[in-house]
Parts: structure tokens; sequence; C-alpha cells
């Protein structure tokens, strides 16, 4: 038996971002219903290489598939400076829940990036208003292009604003994406100030405040994924409809895990986990509601839906490359 | 860049067990002196498949290498007489902790095999007696070779009793490895009289009494990896001087979990872990010693140190395929 290798292009050009979209609401969906199996992710911490290790394993039942595997995925900041290689490289085992081989074995890097972006658009579909037509991003590195590309499949955006700290990466953004959009660089209290906006810094000190965020803007908040980190200023969290992706990994490591920690929220001011709002349990956006926030750590839920994406079509395409591995 | 992919036969060729057990060794001694990094293995559980899946990361610092990874492994009871698919199927991707490169992707069915093999020749090497030439075998399958290859490279055994509730498969065994010991099939207290005693079946019922096992002899206790599961009766355990691999571990699944969890052994009962008698901060055999039991449930760092040596001697030898996963 033959397990499939599929490469970080294999994976990337069967990865359309609608199906994978689809897959991750599914993901939510399980999970709130208590379908899906999510250990905690593990930490492997080598600070002697100012870097860690995760292990991210999972299961999810949908109505007509299920799947399971594990992400192994690192975060060794200085990597780029050190060894030209990426800060983050991820592999993901995807293997058939009911014999437990190992189906495919693929590039978890450019999944890591597409189901970060899948789930943004997915709480975006749920949280921002029907008619959002401006998108404003901060950071303008691979994920935003992941933010754009997702967004774009459940609202109709025509006009992008990207702020950065690096302005030729921002303008190299906006050349990048001016085939689909109106796109242009601007300050963060512009981008802040569109219907949509997702931040994705590594910032420790936020970076949006709270009088700069539209009266309506739904708020990814992306950037954050470890203790210590966030991008948001308390006030705009306090006065906000918070949604999380998961309330464990989110008081911990996301967004709101500087103010949670210090008491300045409290789960009081959870409104809901995104799987919650996505089966109904809790409501997503109403009139009533101002600003609203995604608060994202990023979940292996995600990772085997969108590695089920990927496999499922690659396999179909005939695409990868077929190795016995376990010599079965 | 390219990852080395080592299927089941490289993975056999290039981990000599000399090698296996010494780097397994080392393993331990890093265990027990700070030196490794091991979370708690996680479970997938899926009842509706009668299976599940483990995802057991791991570092560990050696005084001259150091090496990081994870093993995501299953175990399906019902495998091979539903789907002719082992009930075990392991796959490791093992990772340089210093940038998290994946090195290699490989075959974990063997390294389990193997590296379970070698921590019960490290286990017989300090707690069996210098001299001991005589090797019972309750259970004739896969484990039962690797013990043997493990223990032989540790003590000078010349005879070997094979007992198996299966006769031809005990009969298929002692074939196989009658070139280089003197083997024969007996019985339960024939085999348990021996030297050295290895367990290695599945059951829920001690099938293994206080009073046929020699005065001396080691038992490496390798069966039990689940609550409710153990071989060896409670009175045997009782008299004995227990060494486990992991105290956690096995007190929740090990040999040791029934009575233990029933409060028929305590932590005093407890000798030490097979990492301090490595370093020396706890005895191994003594003259007063009489039986000696090693509880074995697998540990993550057994594989992170067992594909070192698969990955460094098959790099070395330019085996296996190397394939561009991440695309960099």
């Amino acid at each position: 038996m033959e397990t499939l290798l599929l490469d970080a292009d294999v994976v990337a050009s069967h990865t359309p971002m609608t199906a994978v979209v689809d897959a991750v609401e599914t993901a939510f969906a399980a999970h709130a219903r208590g379908d899906a199996v999510m250990p905690p992710k593990s930490y492997v911490d080598l600070p002697q290489y100012d870097g860690d290790f995760r292990s991210m394993p999972a299961y999810l039942q949908a109505a007509d598939w299920d799947a399971a595997g594990v992400k192994w995925v690192n975060s060794h900041p200085n990597n780029r400076a050190r060894y030209a290689l990426p800060t983050v490289m991820g592999t993901m085992i995807y293997s058939d829940p009911e014999t437990a081989f190992p189906l495919a074995i693929m590039d978890g890097t450019t999944l890591t990036t597409r189901r970060t972006g899948a789930a943004a658009a997915v709480a975006t579909d749920h949280l921002a208003v029907r008619d959002a037509s401006t998108l404003g991003l901060v950071g303008a590195g691979v994920q935003s292009h992941a933010q754009l590309d997702a967004i774009l499949t459940v609202r109709p955006i025509e006009t992008v604003v990207v702020a950065d700290a690096d302005a030729d990466r921002a303008r190299e953004f906006v050349e990048a994406v001016s085939d689909r959009v109106t796109a242009r660089v601007g300050s963060i209290p512009e981008a802040a100030a569109c219907d949509i906006l997702s931040t994705v810094t590594p910032v420790e000190e936020p970076i949006v405040d709270a009088d700069v965020v539209g009266e309506h803007t739904h708020v990814n908040a992306i950037g954050a994924d470890a203790a210590g980190k966030h991008e948001l200023a308390d006030d705009l969290l306090a006065a906000a409809k918070i949604v999380v992706d998961d309330r464990e990994q989110c008081t911990h490591s996301g967004e709101i895990n500087v103010p949670y920690r210090e008491g300045r929220l409290t789960d009081d001011d959870i409104h809901a986990t995104l799987g919650e709002v996505v089966v109904g349990e809790a409501t997503g956006r109403t009139d009533a509601d101002g600003v609203t926030v995604f608060d994202s750590t990023g979940l292996a839920i995600q990772d085997v839906a969108a590695a089920h994406v990927a496999y499922e079509r690659a396999a179909a395409a005939g695409a990868g490359v077929s190795f016995d591995l376990l010599g079965l």
C-alpha cells in the first residue's frame, strides 16, 4: 500500500480557497457538536535554539466524511536571519481513521497558511456586515494574501487598504493583488476603518486603538499565537463582541490572553466559539452589534479539514507521488 | 531542501540492534538528567473504529548529538481480521532541532519494534544477573524476535524457551532463531524459570505466577500498554524490584497499572526509572536482589533515539529517497 506524498506546490494547487473555507467551517461545526477529537497542542520548547515544535493531532467527523491526522510544526523566529529558512515549517500526516493507514504526507506550511485564512473567512461570513466591501490588512506578508483570498470567497471586497511597517512590502502586496481589487497602501487607522480588518502581526504591544476602528467593523485578530502577544487595544476588545476559535487556546495564547490574564477580560466577555456560531448555538452579527472580533489561534481540526481537501483533490487528479513507506 | 524518505526495509537495514540499544540507553540517561523534552502522549480515541491514534513528540540531547521528532502511531486491534492490515502502524517525522527542518520521514512500525526491544536490553543489562544465558519468551510474535535480537547484545544467551498459546507460531519462532541459539517450545513456567523472561502478550488477566519465576530472574514486562492490561501476578510484582520506563505512563497504562489503581502497589513499590538506573542515581541489580521487573510502556524519546540511528546511517549510506516536500 502506498502513501501519497504532496509537496508544497501540489498542496497549493489542490486547496482552492472555496473548498478549504467549506471544510474548515465543517470542522468548526463538528467541534461545536462534539464530533471532533482534539487533544491540546503539545509543545516541545527549545530555548537553546530560540524555537519550539508543536504537535497537533485531531479527528473530525463531518456529515459524509471523516478525517484524522497530525501536524508537526515549529516556530523558530530567527530561522530567516540565521539559516535562510522560514520561521514556520509544517509537515502533516493524514490518516484513514478507520484503519489508521497513512493516506498522505504533505507540506504543512501551505496548509497552515490556507486554513488560517479560511478560518478568518468563516468568522467574517458570520460576523461582518452583509455588504462589506472594504478590507483593511495590518501586515503585508504571506498570511495577508491568504486573508484576502479567503475573505473574497464570502464578501464582495472591492477595496483593500494595506498597512505595514515595511513600506516596500506593503507596495509589493498592493501590486500583487491589484488585478483583483482596488488596493492601496495606508495607515493602520485607514485599514481599521474598513468594513473588515485582519491583523496579522506578531506584536506584543497593541497597534490598533479603539477609536480608529469603524463602528461596525469585524476584526480578524490573527497574529497573536503565544502568551504575551496582542494586536488590539484593551478597550477595543472590551467593547467588542468576541468570538474565539477555542476558549482554552485563546485565553492562554490568543489575542485576548494578556487582558484575560490581567483580569481586564473575563469569560463573560467571550460571546461564543466560532463553532457555536456556525451551528447556531450562538448568534453571529446582529443589528445591535458594533465591532466584532474573531480571536484565531489555529486549531488542529482546521489542519485536518484542509488536509482532507488536499488529499481528496490531489488523489482524484492523480497528483502527488506514491511511496510505499510502510512496506505493506 | 530535501527530506529523506526511509521505508520499512531501509529502516530495518539501518538500525542494527547494538546501535539502537546504545541510542536508547542514551535517551533514558538524557531523560533522567533532564536533557529531554517529552510531553505526555496525546490520544485520539475512536471507539467507532475500535481504535486510537497516539502522537508522541520528543526532543533529546545526548553528549554529541541531539534529535527531535514525532511519532504518529495507532492501535486498531481488529485491523488484521477486517482489513488484512497490521494492528499498529507508525509514521515518524524526524526533524533538525536547530532549524526544525524535517530531515526524514520514516516507517515508524519497524522503529517501534526495535526501540521496544532495545529498551528491554538496556533494562536487562542493568537488572539481569551478569552471566544470564537463558531467555524465556511468553509470546512468539514480531516483538519476541526483537527481544531476542536486543538481549543478545547485552547477555550471552545460549538457550531460549518460547511459550505461546498458538503452538504453530511458537514452533515457527524456534525454527527461525535456531541458527543463533538453542531454542525450544515450552510452557510459561519453563520460560519463567530462565535467567531472563520477556512477556509480550496483550492479556488482561495475569499469566505468570510468582511461584514459577526463577529466584533471580529479570522480567521484561512488555505487553501491557493500556489501562486494564497486565501479564504478571500481583504477588510476583509485590516481591520484585520494579523499574519503570516512566512513572506516569506505567501507573496509568503499564504492567503495574491494575494493582496500582487498586492500591495493591504504591509509589513506594517502584524502585526507580530505568533512566535513574542508567545514570547511577538508583541501583541496578545488587547481590541482595531476587526477581527484578522492568515495566515498559514505550517512550517518545526511544523513538527519537532510534530514528536518529536510522537517519544518520541511511543518510551516510546514501539509502532512502530524497523528496522536496516543503518546496524550499
